[in-house]
């Protein structure tokens, strides 16, 4: 008997070191057996509030990047959730559909975020330390982490695919310019794959161990695994538990899923974004109107379209606005600079 | 058509205004024929952990002081939920009850605190303003409360039954003494409830329009409802939908259901432990064990114990500690100062 | 001997209850004279960045409504301190002045918020406690109020001035209309004044004790202080030092300074948009040109506007937005609906 | 003219790059400069709280492990500040220093922790990559990290002094055993010099530019450094600014100073510890004797500790305790299991 609720096997919980064998989309065939013993498991009556286009997809691995995955594990509240902590605040409205639509999208337009905190949503993700670094700077989610103090780390690195491999923008301080082109992509791309090789080649040796518990040497004593760990590089997987409700999840789409954010954590937004798509469509709608494909325009800008929509040749110099500010401006405007 | 999943009724949202007549436990006629439609809605079948004992009382108003209540209205994640964060971090572990619970114990012991932000709840509450003002000083929840702005407050405050009319404590600065006796304490129950009835008269006199929406006079404008509300006292109930998870409430558990709280918010946290009790067994169990039960004892009060155990007459003189801080002692250790 | 450094007065804090003579702006002559004395005290030296123009009002009370005020005590950081976050961020970058300006306006704009949550500050504000409690609601800031469990409450209370006396906006469910005229705006000023005077006597009468610690009836005990303050309203004042980030203040005065907010808060924003001014003149100056003055637009919205500009005649019906998204649309074009 | 106060030189911000020329404690001779110049400046007057002790290290590189450190940039509020917070809550207490010792040890004794929360310190910390992997988990602070998106990493990289090359504990699933000797401790050195250095030189490779901007090969483009810092391993150092509250931070060390924390973090933590003592000292010495020295015991560990005082000889068996409780009861009270 578990601890859990009775005929509840467990999820597809990371497990590793059980089986070396990889599989598609970085989980073992261990792992998969589980998950789909988990989903084929009779599912329990509830009073909850339910989605089944959630439940559909419940537990299942969604592949990101070469060993990486998005998994649902649980999920609390809804579209109808949202309306009905905007009522509780605002008192009585009307029930129909087309109010809970219009009732999303005010909040939305409003800023009138805490509603949207009243959902909330827990993926198990298995991502590159790099990318897992930048993840975690958004404070306000629940986090477990795969601990390389207890466990030894899978040899799983990402490489990127040849059209990620591009150059230092010139454009922009930050981010990518052109693909490299032949002989250098192809020396990257082996430098990236030998290093991140001999990496993992010194820390089972450091460790005097692999994964499955053999011991090399047995003459030596190997190092602490928390000290062995600091010789992989940033490109090995690391995974966690991962939990926030959907305002901070809002949030966190609106940076990551950007064109400006780092393509390796943009391609993990975008798999969320399908998931928050299923599970309030209402919401995600007025997000991606409101908060993706909108813009912040300043009162100085503004005052600018006014001026064009009323016909005035608006340039940067009668504009007032600097050099940068025009040019967004434009931008946003889709107009040439 | 609604937003909510097909054949999912609505869970007894507050709708003041419907009704004026009052059931048991503040809630009206209305809400609880609304409520009893959606506990005997058909459950809808889910893969996420489920537990039995707390779907019992979904959605279930537990009554709390005069016109108060209590109601869980979604919850996420179990005790399993609690080990299955802690195995992420620390590895493979083995799977019998046993070692559950001692894993729960020991994370609480250790505080390790991050597992138990993996369970979720979400309750409607309804309570006093001094309470709510009380309530609200933890902030690491979410929180959705009526809007006096928008709507009219019921006419319902809270007077304290004559058990809890207590005086100002002479030993702690905070707190009650002894109870009130007779004449006094029939004159004080007086005074609160003429003085909360006039302020909802001068309530109504300022609004000039009752919860109907009956307008009084109808040459006068009234006065708006944002500015109306301010002459009703602290002792008014407010009422709100709040979500933790479970570490924040064991944390907010820890300091309101402590003997020190103030005895009106008490109750409520007492009620939500036993809500937690059905919910998560093992967690709350440990958190009694650990964090209600137990102390915290500093370096020297540890040292002092040792000199005990080894059969030596500590005394404050000898113990080196503060009058205060040795009375504090003696009483963890059920001794006389 | 206090732990304070040396030759630094207390910088008065509330101390009630040790004179009862009110002085305007809510400050008692005994407080005036500690802060008078905290501010004539020679200053100490120091290496942190300094701001000249907030040194020069800190400690002083500015008045708000009519009997609040706020404070500034303590301060951390200027437009320095976000720039020197960010560059260590983004690197290397000019050090000209117009440069600071542009980098501090482009954080803005791109709601990298981090760096402004370099800057710190810590206010002492007096206010009602209805206004208090839409305050809390902003979780990221940290507060400690005063106690009514341990302390008697002033007789003070708000009364709005006459042009305040609205009544509840037609347009807006939420927010003021009209203001009040005649004998219903005279009636409605006498009506809270009476209300709020008859329930602190009764708050004494429970009490049997008055603020200078002087007992009523020798034969009574007196209800605690937590329980007795119930009977007050929330038009009293209370309370509080409240210390936040700028990001988080940015926030909070976003909402709070804007115009749907209720007027009794927002004149308290409106009072720490100045004092920000003084602190952090650059960012401040973004904050309002992209914060308060500035305006999220849809995505489709930006379609629409594209139109207009490109000088095409677009109504609500060719728009494909609902009336309301138009209606708002058009305010923030400045155009007619 | 520059934003920041007058005559308030740069104080020492980092600026990768400008030199490759390493000094003690990971500070570049330009930077070292930098600083001396910020602390040679003429201090500025203020009115704020100001701590001798602390003005007098402010600026100043603490080095820890091989090429970290850790510099006070800012700070705000004193043992005094505490002690004002606190007092606003309870009210009007004795001014004496014996009081504000006492009340401060009260509030750390009850965890009211409100009043710590009204100080705050801002760092600049170099530490190792998987250092900062760990420390980032306490999420209530502020961070900007330097960001290798934008920029170069120097070439810096952690390598441990032989006595911590320890092999796994077998005690613990998580830390260190014993020391490793000879050959096997000179072979793990040399693996992790060697592989690190390596890391360095395919990053180089990649990058086709070294960090005083010259471009390696003119033929290739290089690749974007967003990408090529992946294969640097988590030993390289990164660096921050990292702003946290009082109360924060003692979580913070609570957990980091202790003996069970990774000895890489552990070490700042310590010399965090020695700058809070050095800023706080009343607060400080509070925090080490409940928080650090002390321990917290379950109610049942409680009742046995009471058995055992009454002098009753209490084994495992006749506790109640699972075999771990009681060996982690026994070693608080420094008795053999």
């Amino acid at each position: 008997m578990t601890v859990q609720a009775p005929s509840r096997p467990s999820s597809g919980a990371p497990t590793q070191g059980v089986s070396a064998e990889r599989t598609p989309g970085g989980v073992t065939a261990a792992q998969r057996a589980e998950i789909e013993t988990a989903r084929a498991a009779p599912p329990l009556p509830t009073r909850r509030p339910t989605v089944p286009a959630l439940e559909e997809i419940l537990f299942q691995p969604l592949p990101v990047l070469d060993h990486g995955f998005v998994r649902v594990i649980d999920y609390f509240g809804d579209d109808g959730a949202v309306v009905q902590a905007a009522r509780v605040s605002y008192g009585k409205g009307t029930k129909k559909v087309s109010d809970d639509r219009n009732l999303i999208r005010y909040l939305m337009r409003h800023r009138h975020t805490t509603p949207f905190e009243m959902c909330e949503i827990k993926f198990h993700v298995k991502l590159p330390i790099f990318v897992a670094r930048q993840w975690i700077r958004h404070r306000t989610a629940n986090v477990n982490e795969y601990s390389a103090r207890y466990s030894i780390l899978d040899r799983e690195f990402y490489v990127p695919v040849p059209a990620q491999l591009a150059k230092q923008s010139q454009a922009n301080r930050q981010g990518r310019g052109e693909v490299l082109q032949g002989a250098e992509a192809e020396h990257a791309l082996a430098a990236i794959e030998s290093l991140s090789a001999e990496a993992y080649a010194t820390y089972e040796r450091l460790l005097n161990e692999d994964m499955q518990g053999n011991v090399g040497d047995p003459a030596r004593s190997g190092l602490a695994r928390e000290l062995a760990r600091m010789v992989l590089p940033t490109n090995y997987y690391t995974q966690w538990y991962w939990k926030i409700d959907l305002n901070n999840l809002f949030h966190f789409l609106s940076l990551r899923a950007d064109a400006h954010a780092q393509h390796e954590i943009r391609v993990y937004a975008e798999t969320i974004c399908g998931i928050v798509e299923k599970w309030c469509p209402l919401a995600y709608q007025a997000f991606r109107d409101y908060r993706m494909t909108g813009a912040a325009v300043s009162g100085p800008g503004l005052v600018i379209i006014r001026r064009m929509i009323a016909g005035e040749q608006v340039t940067q110099e009668s504009s007032g606005l600097s050099k940068r500010e025009w040019a967004e401006l434009m931008a946003v405007l889709g107009r040439p600079v």
